[in-house]
This record gives C-alpha cells, sequence and structure tokens, in this order.
C-alpha cells in the first residue's frame, strides 16, 4: 500500500509500506481523506521532532472506510467513520479527573502514534465514530476541527446574545464563529487574507480588518468589550491586542498554538477581572455534539474545503499551505 | 487638621488642611491608622499619576472612629470602623452584572477620591463596617488586605485537599496563604526575602526558595502539578515559572499589578487546559468574610504588622517600603 512518511527537515516521502496488521481491539480502515491541519504545519516546520519517529506516518483528520472490524464492536465492513485520533493511559491524575484528552501520558494517532496519510491505517474501534449517510464526503472530513471548535465554543461558555470576537478566520476560526452563532452569540471574526474573508462572506460571517478591530469592537459593545474573544492566529500581533477587546469579567480563549511565549497584558487580567481558558483537543462528547451539528445543518462545511490533492502532492500541499495565500482547508485525497 | 499631600516625583508633604465637611450620606471619621500598601508604592512611583491629582491624599487601608454620623445610617459616634475605599455609579454594564468594584466609573478613595492619610476623612456610610471589639487595632487595621486575600481565595476557587503555591511573601501572600489554608488547602509559599521567610514560620507556613520552587512543587504533587497558583510578586521571573507549576484543568490566579506586559508561556495555557483568573479588589461578601475570619481567629493578623510610624514619617516609610528587606505592614499611626 501507499504511505507518506515524515523524513524531518521539511521532507515527506511517498512510497510503499505493508499492509497495518490490526489488534485484537483494532479495525482496519480504508483512508478517504485526510485534512492538512495547523498541527500538522507545525510538524513539517520541526516544532514537534520531539515527538515524532523519523520516518513517521502523520495526519490526524481522517475519514475513512471500516475494511475489517471485531464483530463485538458492532462496526460492519464498508460504514464510513471518523477518527478521535487520542489514546490515554486512563490512570493519570488527568484520566481520573475526567480530562482524557488532557491525559499526562497522551499519545496522539498522527504525532506519536501512526496517522491516517496512508491508505489503510489500524485503529482502536473506541476511537471510531459513524458519519451520518447525509453528511457528504467533504463535510465528514472537516468533523474533526469541528469538534475543536465545538470544545473550544462549549469550554468558553458562550451564551445566546454574546459578543463574540475570533481572531484569525482559518478553518479553526471559521468553525468556532459558526458554533457560536449556533448557540446565538453575535460574531465578528478578524482577518486579513481576501480569500479567508470572501470564504466568510460567503457563510454569512461578519468580518473585520485587524487594523480596524479595536475601534469596531469597542463601537458594537457600546464601550463595553466583547464577552469572549478567541485567539485562533497563533500571532503576537493578536495577543497583544486580545485583552484589550474584552469586558470586565470576559473570557479570552487560548486556542492557537504559541511555540515562545509571548508578551501579555497582564494589567488587564487583573483590572477587568478576565478569564483566560486554554482550549485543546476534546472530549468524547463534543465529537458527538460536532457530528450532530454536521448532520443537522447547523454549521455549513463544505465551503470550508478548498483544494484536493493525491497523497503524491502532500510535500506540495504542505509547502502552499504554509505560504498561506488563497488557503484554507486542504485535504489529502487516498481514495482517487 | 493635619494631612499628607502626594506632590508626584516621590514626594509627600505634610500641612495643615481644613476639617472635611461630610456630606448628607456622609459621616465624619477620625482615622486611627492607615497601612502602606503596594498600590500606594506604585502611586509613590508615578505608575499612576493619570488617577490622582497633584497634592491628593492618599490611602484606603483605614481603621477609624466614627465622629459623627446621620443617625439613619445606624452608625454611633465612638464606634470603630473600617472602609470600603470604593465609590460605584451603579449603572455600568459591570455594576448591572454584579461586578460593581469593578465599576466602569469606579473611583477609588485613596487614588482618584481623597484617603485616609488625614486626621480627618468623610466617608459614605454605605462604604463603612463595624469592627467587632474583640479585634486588636493592629489586626484590624489589616482587615482591608484581608478582604482583598479572601477575594482572591474564592474567585479561584480554592478546595479542601488543594495543593496551593503562593509565589510572594508579602502581606497579601500572607493573607492569601492563611484564608487557603483555613479552606482545607496545603499551602506552599515562595519567598526569598529572610525576614518575610521568618513570618512565614512564625504562621505556621510552609515556604520554598524560589530557586527550588519548581522541584518542590513536582515532588509535593507527586509531578502532576499544584491544583492553584497565586502570582503575588509582580515579578515577571515568577509569571516565567508560574504556568510550569500548574496541572492539568488547574487555575493561575493573577493578583499582582504588572505595569508593563510580561511573556508569558501560552503554549502550556493550551496544552494542559490552564484557566488564568484576574483577581482585583473585592465586593461586600468579601470584606464581610474578611471580618469574619478575622473575628473567630481564622487567620492570624497581628504578626503582619511590622512597624507604626506617625504621618510625619510618611515620606521616609515610603522609601523604605519600597526598598524592602526586613519589612512587611507598616501603619501610619494618626491616632498617638
Amino acid at each position: 500500500m501507499r504511505a507518506s512518511f515524515y523524513e524531518r527537515n521539511q521532507r515527506f516521502r511517498i512510497g510503499e509500506a505493508p499492509m497495518p496488521t490490526p489488534a485484537a481491539d483494532e479495525a482496519l480502515l480504508r483512508v478517504r481523506s485526510v485534512g492538512i491541519c495547523g498541527t500538522d504545519l507545525h510538524i513539517f516546520q520541526g516544532h514537534l521532532d520531539h515527538r515524532i519517529p523519523v520516518g513517521g506516518t502523520i495526519g490526524h483528520e481522517a475519514l475513512a472506510d471500516v475494511v475489517d472490524a471485531p464483530a463485538a464492536s458492532g462496526f460492519r465492513p464498508g460504514e464510513r467513520v471518523v477518527v478521535e485520533p487520542l489514546k490515554m493511559c486512563g490512570a493519570c491524575r488527568a484520566c481520573r479527573m475526567g480530562a482524557a484528552y488532557l491525559c499526562y501520558r497522551l499519545r496522539v494517532l498522527g504525532v506519536e502514534e501512526p496517522g491516517g496519510m496512508q491508505e489503510y491505517w489500524a485503529v482502536p474501534t473506541a476511537r471510531l465514530l459513524r458519519v451520518p449517510v447525509t453528511l457528504g464526503d467533504d463535510e465528514a472530513a472537516v468533523i474533526e476541527p469541528l469538534a475543536v471548535a465545538t470544545h473550544d465554543v462549549r469550554r468558553a461558555e458562550v451564551k445566546e446574545g454574546d459578543a463574540v470576537v475570533v481572531l484569525g478566520g482559518g478553518p479553526i476560526g471559521a468553525l468556532i464563529a459558526m458554533v457560536a452563532r449556533h448557540r446565538g452569540a453575535r460574531v465578528l471574526v478578524s482577518e486579513v487574507n481576501p480569500f479567508r474573508v470572501e470564504i466568510m462572506r460567503k457563510l454569512g460571517l461578519d468580518t473585520v480588518d485587524p487594523e480596524a478591530l479595536a475601534s469596531r469592537v469597542s463601537a458594537w459593545t457600546d464601550g463595553d468589550g466583547a464577552d469572549v474573544v478567541f485567539e485562533v492566529t497563533g500571532n503576537p500581533a493578536a495577543v497583544r491586542v486580545m485583552t484589550s477587546l474584552v469586558r470586565v469579567w470576559g473570557t479570552v480563549s487560548m486556542v492557537a498554538i504559541h511555540g515562545e511565549s509571548v508578551p501579555v497584558d497582564l494589567y488587564r487580567f487583573f483590572a477587568r477581572e478576565l478569564t483566560m481558558h486554554g482550549s485543546r483537543l476534546y472530549s468524547r462528547g463534543d465529537w458527538e455534539e460536532a457530528i450532530s451539528l454536521a448532520a443537522t445543518g447547523a454549521v455549513t462545511l463544505a465551503p470550508l474545503v478548498t483544494r484536493r490533492i493525491p497523497l503524491e502532492s502532500l510535500q506540495q500541499g504542505m509547502e502552499e499551505t504554509l505560504r498561506g495565500g488563497p488557503v484554507m482547508k486542504v485535504l489529502i485525497n487516498l481514495a482517487g
């Protein structure tokens, strides 16, 4: 079968690999598509080399067909599934607290463990979720980032009528905006890339240029500030401005990965008694809610997929996604 | 009467002032003592010049006797009171949300409005609280910082059995540690000043040198991290370390004033889903709880007062407190 291998130094190799042999608790999947995610771009740039074996197979936003599964699992060949790409220890403090997705010994499929950027993939059946037949492949392919967004919005406790600002209109920012809107919030997305601004417009989302953000939020909230701000850019400039946008007792949700320490206006946290939550990954409940949101049409997913490429173009797809410009969600299409 | 005047450029003047004339809703107080607080040191250094009139009278940690009060207020001459030094608008978003102490038009007695560093002081009766007769003057003099600490511990949701780290063993840090201990938490105070370490020891509080902090917390919590960390130093070095000390889903309470933006490890907020709360001032309930904690002996207050000086020594007292060294809470004694 065909597979991809991360060789370090911004290089992927495509080649042959033996078919994976599922363990007793695993299903054999045939991968339909895998999305390129922000985390994959961090991997591509070498930021996670300490977590990934040389020649490892990445990819954690997978849509797949069940080829074979233990009968007791309830999964049948031909069923379309998405993958919750986590292995938890079940015993550590985080697991015992109900925060298993933050397990102190967490192993992520597509990071520490083999991921979905290969034709066939062996995955524990406990980590599979069925995709409703009403969802198209492009929609199903973004259920994983939708689970992230669902988690982020839940953790930030977005309520009906809230004024919500999303810093960054990439795939996760757009999904957070749509989930928050579905909760009854008013939403404003700060984004500078005209390609992404146009996608937001198609999704019915209001956008603002970062240059005009502060004055717009002030006017929008009668000078009080927003209820919740999501930082989804990973850009220190967004961190500089985020604290100035939030009302007394308001919330900053830290969704982005900041590889280095970034200056934060801690006085503003003190003076307005702000709260900042880090927000990472998802619980099983977030996945189930994401599938429900997708299946009921509460969020619009298909326009987020702006490009589909074969596995052989992975290297080029990574380079283009990293460069930015006219790109949103890129899918590696393995079924073709 | 004698009063102090903040003249800017690290200078106070002591001189005569006319007796204040109370408004219809105000009591006339004779001040017994006023503590020098961290905020007063910020004022002394010019950091709050935009909020304080030239020649203004500062001081917001006051213990006083009622000289005269409107009969309807219920206060009688000779009663010993402490002062909640806040004026709220009652109409803004914060006031309407129940966060009146964060009022968007908040005026603080001792900052925007005249404070207690004068012999007589006119204060709205709604802002007075009676001091139980069982409390000595030194104990009553630190009820205001105890209300701050009570607020901080409440907001951080410290629970029985929690492992709590307090960064900074000044008056507020010591009070937070004692309130958290009273809630049933295990408490560790990080402090380098030997004078303050000795006071912690007298209060029965466990201390650690900042150099040994990280390894001590790791051993203390089986590698999981502390449940709650209070940042009470205002020192960027403490901000650097604070995120590394907290467990998954743990809390950082930002009590200190950081005048400039400080580098923060936002990746750790993301990876462990940490929460940071800013914590400022107090609600009326925090004052009432502080008085109850003091009156029942749940916290030990008298050892925190390490010096009493006359109003005439205010200048020197500010300089010495700013220098640090063998100093904890300094009281301006006006009754003598």
